[in-house]
């Protein structure tokens, strides 16, 4: 049963109460229940972290080394500034899927630079809470599982 | 029934002759094989094209007014140069979903650019020919129905 | 009679049907039909032609030596992207007039870049479908006719 | 009957004495009776302005308030440098179309650069004198009247 | 009685000890009492915070929802390289006031660069303490008081 | 009594006619009229000029030498332009505030340039017509007064 | 006994009729019959293609799979513009000469963006119709003959 | 008798006032003295003229037309911002050498874009007050004369 | 004694486990011990500290006012974008050598990047884990001791 | 008999000993030798030269005027960064063919400026040893021999 | 008396057989020659070299302290690429004007770069060999004689 | 016993007459007898080089093939502008360090780069004359020697 880390990055937790015209109208506790029942539907074993803070993510990822077969990360606005997430991936080798709710090409110009997408195995973007579903679904995949 | 236009932009048909290390080892019949597959799991209609000329592409987008109620479109090198299929989409009026087989960003520089993301609802890149299957879902969610 | 080949690049035939916030509510066929009053009107010979295809725009130009005394050509998304136009109408070496339904100048960043300016006696870009009969005028003043 | 107000801006006085492969050899008298002449011809009240002044050019501008009705300016090297000229247009949200005598695409490349065209109905250039024609013809058709 | 959170970003605790020529010889206790007495003075709730951690901003910035009805932001460091602080503040919704100690225009150059200035009501840089006096001031204005 | 220039730039004399969206309501002889309270208030002695010209700018300032002993300065559209009021500026070496009646960071990309931020004590922006009011109280301190 | 795909570009066709200073005299017929007697010479199979679409040089290229050894091309203006033809290229995995009858550093900035070179084994530019002429003897030594 | 329009640009009214460790100590009085007397010892009919208006200095340069054989220019902060007083030069069409006061290239990086370099016979710059003196001979060299 | 603050940021900790091939087989106690076996070689008082937190590395930074000599700090990830640290440090005025394991001008180009360089005594990069064991012997040197 | 000077620039004399993944197992010696064969072979009388020094590479282009009919150039690192022998080329104003050794389109970034190339008749590049057969073979037809 | 070493840098010696579109028909010893009758009429002690070694341009100009008052260098192609030479002028400490024949503005957008610019006392370009005695004028003027 | 190149590039002959508050006050001299007696100290055989031409130290760094275990290379000037001193030291495959005995990344932008920093093991920039006395500790400890 592969396990899955979700990491949400800074303001994911707002989720709901946050500019809905961009993030949708989900809330970040439906969002969490929703990754939840999708790991169960695929046979996955999820446990879900979130983080302000850049350096508490760093601890996160570097915990996950033994504890995770693959991360599924949305790391917020640390997508566009972070090479100390980029080198935690790096570091504990876990294959990593990127995530954003929101379409990040749509939006302000240095939105569209990260320091994740080409350490990924891939990335999806602008489908809001179901942009982690369809994660879920391509680490199940990449399991040798999911439908 | 949502109806589904699958439009694989230029060189998609070397699918399995091209850089394996690259695009994977599915070959493009099995790919479009799994499409129709997954389609029909889904219970969406679903119609594939494929060209290699940029304008036939246009003229295939253009013929989509009516006939499709959203659009998966892979441009391949055309997502990097293309004005005139980004045009195309926006005169359409079509959701879109951009997919890419590999993860650009792993690629030349020229290649993070697209002129389709920012127009699409959203994309998913990097999961070899689940990328497809993934944007079914995603299309299917989209529709009202899917998983 | 000076004979003009107006040459509309791709999706300039979804007028009507295309954004009418950006390119107004005359369609097509309304444009067209009113290039071919114009030019009666200025005593023009005025031979229309389209294509969303970049090949077949740079045959039908190639095709214009000998056939037209000046081309008016709104080259559409090409503009932006298509050395070969621009070959094609620096071989064939005949004065052109570069026009634009809506103002590119209003519109995304690289909207600004026309591979066809400089190499075209003027250009005219955002008064609908009367930049046409605007291009058509300056063709009869250039030709030593003209109100 | 709609007002027109043209102005000219730097170095036009200078037009027939100054650089006659880049402007052409009517001067500039010459090109203010042709001005008048095609306004009569189409209807149209025009008063013509000039100056060398970037901040007497803001001041005429602002004077046009309540006096006319479309601004047709060739701004000339102010163009390129000018935010107070482009800040007086936006004050007094009088319609305006820019006018260029030369192609300003074939010279140098910081002529490329314009403070007006995004914030103008549509752009004229190349034409000579005759891009003063057209923009009182452009002019005549917005205000609901012209050929 | 509008409700104010002053909020100090990354080595704004060391100002006193912190190179004079750049940033005055008030220290910091004293800067945060004449911050307090300038609200008083105004007829302000101040509330006054301070952290090295771009997390904990960005948690101190989601707990004045509901609490707050304006903040004014010293980011710091932080100013030219938190997208996360910026979408704090986004995510929250409050009123924002930029504050400066320095005049950030006469350092280095990577010191033009907001992530702040644009999501902000307005922005003071350069009177030392006094910035924080004139923004207090600037919020009482907009909350309808001020002197 | 310290005595206070306020130099307003070009189209500042439009205020309240102009783009009441982006600077407000307020209109160019109420803004004096507060700034005059305002310095009355304070204890300054203010005196007010404007004009749409850099050259006449520039004059203006260098009559300031043994004429006033601080400068407040909105230059409006100049400030992203004009080499020859910095110049000016540093001539009579008298401090200046950099005032801004909208958020220039906020707008077109342009308008971040200034000219006058680093030589400048500090900016004020964003603040409405209470820039100046915040200007003045910052030349009140600056001047060993203010509240 | 090697076989040698030549494949011309867009405009290549207009030879001879197509700016002479910039291309040479010799016309497009004379080319390929030069480019068949040096083939003939060199003991190569030489088949020669052109076009002016995009999509059929990439159809072109694709067919090239098992039918030649070698592809030496002058991608014309497409050499600046087209990702897809370099994806063909890759796809197919056959060596690559470029070639250009101009020498492409002379002219437009934008020529000098190759998106072949990378990935051709050599390029070859300037000599006019010579430049086929030496491609041919390169791929004649590169086959383990030649001269 | 060659005829020599020497032009001050802005703010060069102020020498001797401003900034004596850019400028040296030698004040405008002084300064149109020394060139008056270099004038007479070179045999040169010298005229001066200042502004700190860029189109007064327009003006000027157009009232030169057959009034100067050559004009010494110092265009001070308009060296790097005005077009207009380039397109002047470029109208009246008489030889021009350039001179600074300081070594512009010791400054502000703004202050190395010239838009008169280009058009200009020669450039003189950062020998203080005598640059003139030199820009003098320079005239009279090219005048025939000189020592 | 001089007295040596020693300070590791994000993913230092990981040594050993983390991409051998970059930063080599030694690891982080292993480093840490070496660290104290020069530092005592040397006659220096070596204190050792790590944070994957920028803030606490802000922190920690401060701390050492009146605590330590010479600090040596392996800024990691955050040498290329953290501002704060910067700040942290010349807030401290504590005399600053950089070191880093890698040799970081092999690698990504944002690598390039640092916000301490320019105001560390000097830069060491590239010798494993005998870049602190340069970096200490270099604080001996510098603190008059050393070999 | 046509005179060619081969000149080979900085390092070209490692051939063999340097890295042979990108400059190939042909020797300095055997380079020569099959440079002087081809010569003989097409009737050219052909002189070889080398330098690692930049002044000595200008010297000897200087010597090449009335003893050269044309100049065969490997600048080697010099193509990158030499302006003065772009200026020695310029000078002699004798025909030249640049010629590379490996492909350096596909090598570091700085290797794709050259100073060459735009004032050489054309450019021959990545064929090993054979670009200088056939940089020699096109001196042959430039002189009205060659094959 | 005041000893000047004047400083020809590479192909300098062409003089006169160089481009002379560019630099004028005075050769390289009539230009020697002039300098010679220039220096004794003003009173200096001139010594003239050149090289066209960028190294030994080095060396030559180390020579030069305790041996010259002021270098006048024309450093031809290696103003523009030659940090060496910059830090020699700056190792030695002796003032410097520097030189050009023709006006470097006028020609390739790599000729605007100076090495030399901002270190220099002023620079004087595009008079011809008159350059050189313009700066000789300067030389004396500096050394407190000149006319 | 591992045998040691130090390489000394253009200008560093001048130490202790050059620049002190940049270089420190070491002469040449004294820095030699300083890396001989730290080699002795480490075992190491070291032979000292210099020149201020960049193709002599081409020429050298060739003859060290067979001759040296490791470079250590203060390239000067040559640093930032010399690619013909990096093919070298890539054609003879010989380890290298980089040493600067200023803290380049304080000074001019353009010494921020290096053409050797990518190709060397490890950089030491900063510690005056030190900065050599650590590269050669550096060299020891990568000959399995040092302290």
């Amino acid at each position: 049963m592969a396990r899955i880390a979700v990491i949400h990055g800074p303001n994911i937790n707002m989720l709901g109460k946050r500019e809905p015209g961009v993030y949708g109208s989900v809330n970040y506790e439906q969002l969490n229940e929703a990754i939840a029942r999708q790991g169960a539907r695929l046979g996955l074993s999820v446990a879900i972290h979130q983080s302000n803070h850049e350096g508490a993510l760093v601890d996160l990822i570097q915990g996950q080394a033994g504890a995770a077969d693959l991360i599924i990360i949305n790391p917020g606005a640390y997508t566009h500034t972070s090479v100390a997430i980029r080198d935690a991936l790096l570091a504990v080798g876990i294959p990593v899927i990127e995530v954003h709710i929101s379409n990040v090409h749509k939006r302000e110009a240095f939105r569209k630079k990260s320091y994740i997408s080409d350490i990924a195995v891939g990335v999806i973007a602008g489908f809001g809470a179901d942009s982690y579903m369809l994660a879920l679904e391509a680490a199940a995949r990449l399991s040798g599982g999911g439908k």
